[in-house]
Order: C-alpha cells, then structure tokens, then sequence
C-alpha cells in the first residue's frame, strides 16, 4: 500500500472522512473580499476555510477551474492555498480536481505540474482515454491517483452507464484499476453520491480501494447511503462536500458556519458508526 | 454552421490543412534558449514557430499541459503566445487542447477560462462525463468543441473499442455528437492517424463535421491515408503536427527547419489533391 493510503488510513482511524471541495467563486465571497484582487480574495478566503474546517477534515479538494478561470494569478493562489494546508494542517491530504488524462508525453507534464509544481498529494483523472494515459500518475508511487468512474452529473449515464459485455462502462473501469492499475497501490475511484446503486456494486468489486464520493449536499446525494455502501473496516471513503460548506453563510461568520457545517456532518458519521458497531 | 467552422473552411478553400501543435519542453529548445527564464524561452520559441510556419497552417494547438509544467509563469507564456496568433496570424485558429469535461458548474469554469482567459478559438473536450458536461463549452457558439472520439496512443482501445450494443464506444461517442450535440454547429471529433479503420468509418458517420487528426510524424501515423479517409468537398481535417515541426531542428535553424518540415507536408497534400482531382 502506498504512503499516500497509509495517511488516509490514518485520517480515518480519527474518524475523519469529510473532504471539503474549494471551488472558490469570487461572485458567492462575503462582501468584505470585493476590496481585494481576484487572485487575493480567492486565496485568503480558502485559506480561512481551511483554518476553520481542518480538525473535521480529512482531505482538501481544490478544484483546477475555479482557480484556472482567474488566470496566471488565479493559479498562484492555487499553490498558495495548497502550501498553506500543508503547513498548517499536514495531516490534510490535497486532492487536486483537475480530471486529466492524456497522451503519454503530455500525461508526464501534467503528472509533473499537478505533483511538482501546484504541490498535491493527489489527483483526479479521467480513463478514457486508457492505462497508458494514466501511467505517468501512477509512477508517482507516493501519490493517489483516484480515476473517475461513475460521476455525480446526471449525464453521467449516457456513457458510463452503457453496458459493454455483461456489464456497464463504468464497472470495467472500476475493475481495470483495481485489478491491473493499482501495482502501486495508489489508486481511488470517484463515484458520485447521487449513483447509490451504482456506489453498491463499485464497492463489492474494488475491496478496500478508497473511493472519492462527491455530490452530498448541494447536489442532493444522501450521506447514510453512502456511509451504508461505501464504508469498509479501514475506512475507505472520502466524502466530498463543496458549496453546502464553503457558502454555508455568505456573511462574516462564513468560516464558521463551514465549520458548523462540517461539524455536523461528522456528529451525524460518528452517529452512524456507533449504530453499526453495535 | 458556426463562424469558427467558417473561419476553418476558408482556410481549407487556401489548400491549409496542417495545425501545428504547441507543446514546448524548455529541455529540447535550442541551446540559446538556455540564457532565458523558462517562461521567456518557451514563449519566444512558440512565436518563432508561428512566426516562420504561419504561411503553411490553418491552426495552431497550444497544449495546456506543456504551459502548466512551468506554473503560473508558464501560463503566463500561454497567454502570451495565444495573443500573439491572434495579432500576426488573425486567420489561423487556436485550438487549446486540454481535454476538459467536468460537471455543470465546473465546467462552466473551464469554458470561461479557455475562451476569456487563455483566448482560445476552440478546445479538446473530453467526452466520458457526457453531454451535460460539454453543454457549457457547446454554448460558446462561435467557438469550436472538439471532442476525443478514438485517441491516437496505444491505450486508446481498452475502453473506447469496447462494443457498446453493435458499435465501438468511440463511434457512439461520433454519434452522439453529430447527431444530438451539434446543434449549433461548433463540434469537431479527435480521431488518432494511427487508427486509419477508425477514422474510415467516423467519417462515413459524421458528413461533413471537421476532425483534427493528430499522431502523423513521430507517432507514425500515414499522412496519405489520413487524406484519403478524412478529406470531404469543403477541406474536413486538421492534420497536427508537433514534434517532428518544432523539433525539425534543435540548432538555430530551428524555425526555418519548422517550416520546411509543413511546407514538405503542404507539397505532399497538394500532390494528394492534384491526383484526386484527375
């Protein structure tokens, strides 16, 4: 097992399986940052989600476009946000939400910014385009690569969903990275909240392979199934959560009500696994 | 028909059909690059290219990837580059590839940040997310999608030759986007030259949709067949070249060594048009 699932397994030993999404969007921030720089109110505003969320969290998922549609300088605050968790939450695992995946030569330089140059300890990636695009990720041995497989849109059934032999798309993916990408021990698997059928069958395919669940909250996926299928006795999910968190208020207390709201997410998981383990 | 797929057609009615990619890698610039910042040297080398090649191209293909390894300054030099396309060569259309897809929102993001920010033309989208996750990108109509269909590296068939029902994956995806997600007439298709059966039976599916045809040069692709198979009445192909055009020389010839190189390929597709004409 890679350094990287041996840090989350020790998160989850904490009971800690919350992941917070930044998808900071300059339009949602509180009043106050509109006197700073795009760039400045981004970066300050995750950075004060980070301080006030990071004794629930497990992982933080900044997401590439949020940042990417501010420019050169929006990606700035990206490592700068990223170099602030890792001083001051280290335990935080940082997924970059950047669903790449490319030819050989490019999968390498982009293996190399997102590892190297914006600083994650992990990354998603999407497999359509086979192993030999996702294997410059892979060969970074102490990095998660966590491959998209059933997402959370309500499109995501148009392909993922097509059965190809006696089962969809989607499960042929989650079996190739659990039966033939994972050497490493590396690998994750994104399946959305709102699939919970799907989130089933993933689960009794990939043993204890640690699956990234977003689409709880804002998008209306309910956290006691995931809890229910996703689960194993190591841990094994990441449940991600974005908006219903970062804009929890959009007022100068936003940071505690993320933090309220994280809080709670966590009293209602502790609920679940003392219900479970009696 | 979307003014980009205009833009594109006049550029086939003047015999151009190669797009040359952008994927600089500071350690293959000639050696007088050497004295820059990353950032300087990779910019400088792309306009030269453009510089020396634009007489010969109907496009160029800046390659996210290869800007993002050199951080925020190597996007910086992205911006930079692209700007200058527009300026020196107003006819030449700039395809960001990027292979983006991602859910609503985020997407909605990413189509800002390719269109408004990095200044693009047209983008590479990736299609396993499905429809809702490209409606955003659809929804610039003056600008181009361009959607992978069968990828031109080794990988590709694991899951885009899978049969879906009584077809490949990859030719369902062709389907899908000429006959539901076109609607405003901006898609193209990526089909690999290394796949010639593959690119015979999208373009006997999709009419007249132009399809940007990488793997040609270093990856081996057949030039001849990717004329043969991809051409239609109004031009119909972009034949990306990257590789074996900016790397034709890593001495200070570099440029005009570019441009001999898309010059040899116009005098071969000329050839092909001559005797097909006959």
């Amino acid at each position: 097992v890679s350094k990287i699932i041996e840090m989350l397994e020790a998160q989850w030993r904490g009971n800690k399986f919350v992941c917070v999404g930044l998808d900071p969007d300059i339009q949602k921030l509180p009043k106050k940052f509109n006197q700073l720089d795009p760039e400045d109110a981004i970066a300050d505003f995750c950075m004060q989600i980070v301080d006030a969320t990071q004794e629930f969290v497990c992982a933080y998922k900044p997401n590439f476009a949020f940042f990417e549609q501010y420019g050169p300088d929006g990606l700035r605050a990206l490592r700068h946000v990223v170099s602030h968790i890792h001083a001051t939450a280290p335990d935080a695992i940082v997924i970059l939400d950047a669903k790449r995946g490319d030819i050989g030569s490019t999968s390498s330089a982009l293996a190399c910014a997102a590892f190297d140059v914006w600083g994650a300890d992990a990354i998603t990636v999407n497999p359509y385009l086979g192993r030999d695009a996702i294997q410059p990720f892979l060969d970074y041995k102490d990095k998660g690569v966590i491959v998209l497989c059933r997402t959370s849109n309500k499109g995501a059934t148009e392909f993922q969903n097509l059965r190809v032999g006696d089962q969809p798309l989607f499960m042929r993916v989650a079996r190739a990275v659990a039966d033939e990408w994972n050497g490493h021990g590396n690998c994750g698997l994104v399946v959305g909240a709102t699939a919970p059928q799907e989130l089933n069958e993933v689960r009794q395919a990939v043993g204890n392979m640690p699956i990234l669940v977003p689409g709880v909250g804002a998008q209306g996926g309910d956290l006691q199934h995931v809890l229910r299928a996703g689960l194993t006795a190591d841990g094994g999910v990441l449940i991600n959560v974005s908006r219903s968190v970062l804009y929890a208020s959009n007022d100068q207390d936003f940071a505690q009500a993320a933090r309220k709201e994280v809080e709670r997410m966590n009293v209602e998981i502790k609920h679940f696994l003392v219900e479970v383990s009696r």
